[in-house]
């Protein structure tokens, strides 16, 4: 294993490379390149790979902020020059007849599609083939699990993902990389396949705080949209174990209390922040949401193709057709009153932190995991970002799930780039 | 023109007749079939008919609550087996991988899709080629305008709509049919092209509002979704010209005196309930989130086939991406604001009666005309319905706009089919 190539660094030094004449996005793509060639067959992220697309791309990429440099796509994504397969067998040979907003943006600015990333079945359920690059044996979390183990195991500075429940701050935990989910659909989500319309995010995934920021900017196409000043004075943190708290395992506890010291240290205030009791709802309201929506979100699928469908996937589908209307509307209405309260919680703060998830990744990719401490924030639909820089009880990494204000997602990165840098720098 | 056709019956009379063995369903297509042969050059609201499918499934149709009635659906609507144009060239040939959300429930309900309606390019500028039934020098509105012409016409009991500004309403006011969009994304709009993802509701349009109840309870799959019992009192109605009323034409303020009238005496208190001035900001919000958000979700036609695309298309989309990303925030933190406020408001009366549209329809398909009386509703994601039943100094119809509660969709149908009795036996 090289430890030396060009695909080690993030997008905003290989920019600054390419800028700088230092190397060209051809040369930084061949070491991605040979990087996957090298891992693949371990870690089997990419269910496509566009290989020589990639290549005359990168040969011609002289332009564009992000300078041809190459980007995963989680393969529910729509790509109109490769298939789109969603991780089901109903869409072996389907090429969707345009590019999602996402892709079609990070094109415009000079990215290069380098393929598609693997994802569990509609990124619900049934696990891709992808493993922890950290430790083989293990799972890289879901859904967006290509995405993250491609970025964490160097084979691309940034992958799409995506989170209707954790499936981007979940892999990101496990894979040990940055997982960014900005706030509800300030991020385009068209194009993307639907799993619940009013909980559907867009994720980014990368090795740094910075380089998330980069690409949600090129995502949007407003430069400045997810960038502001560095802190001028430590933030003030509020602890939120959340409703979850005792589902948290001890590699979690032990390192949300490495991490209260660190930051404390480093100057920041972290006060007890729990949410009131009246949030113990959000969960239920968010699964009743989730299936319910889901099901009609697939209803072609489940209606014309039933036999294609995994079992547990055509479980979760009658569950959502099995719920009355009433209860679906009176969930929306929870968690509706709830989004008003979260931001009246948060505004207390500079931000929240909270555990990404409630352990390290679990031995086995098969094994299913809980997504209880991505879930409540996603149902909040408040920007959240999981960075890493610390290991469980098994080496394996754990991420602090820090939690913005609706509509301050470049507020939030700048407290992360400051987390980030106590943590790399402790 | 032969008045006594099966294709006459609304989707509740025809389920009946068939379920009484009266006639079958391949009975009613062959109306709605013959009705099309006949008025389809005049009126031109179809792009694609599926004709010879739609016989063979008419034949075989003996299940599902819609009992093999034929439904046409926007052509930026997906579906598997015909094209889904998106009134656009780029799109001429092609034919997406599934259905969308709703046309698979309409499915999975027993319907037949008969074919794709007509609609502007990427159901925003540059009509299509549709007529008014009732007049086919004059337009029928937009943007869902083959769907609100096959309807008045005869041609289908019911289409499918989407409304992102007035797209449902305005063309279902300007051909004298029910319009109903439902309270924000409660019907799905997985599979239909993204407008604006923050404003885009799917719409109903039929003869009845009855029959849009039974349409739009079959896209969720919950029976009694839109369902409530008839009113017990006369209903207590705020009319809410609207900040727009300076701008609404003569034939607007006739009928809406001739209904008031008709509704008070009817028994309903009818009131001033005029928005406060704090809601005169919602127009510019909606028109900032509205060219921000549609610029990426067309990002893909906007930087791949830019030539194939309108100069007053392509003119909207650079709008939007001229749009400052803190613009865009704040306008969203407006509509949110006011959302809220809006609750507040309509929950003084039972429902609020307002213009479906500033007049009649213009004269010239072409013509371009205002938004403004639906816009204001699309923004605040209230439910509404366009009721017909008046019409104005030309002799075109001219529609009622019922504005009911959030989430509360049964029962603003109970009220507006109160208000639809009134005006039919008046």
């Amino acid at each position: 294993m090289s430890d030396d190539g060009l695909n080690r660094l993030g997008i905003k030094d290989a920019i600054r490379g390419i800028e700088a004449n230092q190397f060209t996005a051809a040369d930084y793509l061949k070491d991605c390149v040979a990087r996957i060639a090298e891992r693949e067959p371990a870690i089997k992220a990419w269910p496509h790979l566009a290989l020589d697309d990639a290549a005359k791309h990168a040969r011609i990429a002289t332009k564009g902020r992000l300078r041809g440099l190459p980007i995963g796509v989680k393969d529910i994504i729509d790509t109109h020059d490769m298939p789109t397969r969603h991780g089901s067998p109903i869409y072996a040979n389907s090429v969707p007849p345009a590019d999602a907003a996402c892709v079609a943006m990070l094109r415009a600015a000079g990215a290069i599609i380098l393929g598609k990333t693997a994802t569990p079945e509609f990124a619900a359920v049934t696990p891709g083939p992808t493993t922890n690059p950290h430790n083989t044996a293990h799972s890289p979390g879901g859904s967006s699990s290509g995405s993250a183990a491609a970025v964490a195991d160097f084979m691309v500075p940034a992958a799409l993902g995506t989170q209707t429940v954790g499936s981007t701050i979940r892999p990101a935990s496990y894979c040990g990389v940055v997982g960014f989910v900005p706030s509800f659909q300030v991020l385009p989500v068209a194009g993307v396949k639907t799993q619940a319309s009013s909980l559907d995010h867009l994720g980014v995934l990368t090795r740094s705080v910075e380089d998330a920021a980069i690409v949600a900017e090129a995502i949007v196409g407003n430069e400045g949209a997810f960038s502001a000043p560095d802190l001028t004075r430590p933030p003030r943190i509020g602890f939120c174990p959340s409703p979850h708290w005792p589902q948290a395992y001890d590699s979690t506890r032990r390192v949300m209390d490495e991490a209260m010291a660190l930051l404390r240290r480093a100057g920041a205030i972290v006060e007890d922040a729990d949410m009131p009791a009246s949030f113990s709802d959000v969960l239920n309201a968010h699964l009743t949401i989730l299936v319910y929506e889901f099901s009609r979100a697939l209803a072609f699928e489940y209606f014309s193709h039933r036999s294609l469908l995994s079992e547990k996937l055509t479980g979760l589908l009658d569950r959502g057709f099995a719920v009355p209307y009433g209860d679906y509307l009176s969930a929306c209405e929870i968690v509706v009153a709830r989004r008003i309260e979260a931001d009246r919680h948060v505004a207390r703060y500079d931000v929240l932190l909270t555990p990404s998830a409630s352990g390290e990744a679990l031995l086995g990719i098969n094994t299913p995991s809980d997504m209880l401490f991505q879930r409540f924030w996603t149902a909040l639909h408040l920007p959240v970002v999981s960075i890493p820089g610390f290991t469980g009880v098994t080496g394996l990494p754990v991420g602090l799930q820090i939690v913005g204000k609706r509509g301050k997602d470049a507020y939030l990165l700048s407290v992360c780039r400051w987390i980030e840098q106590k943590i790399v720098n402790r």
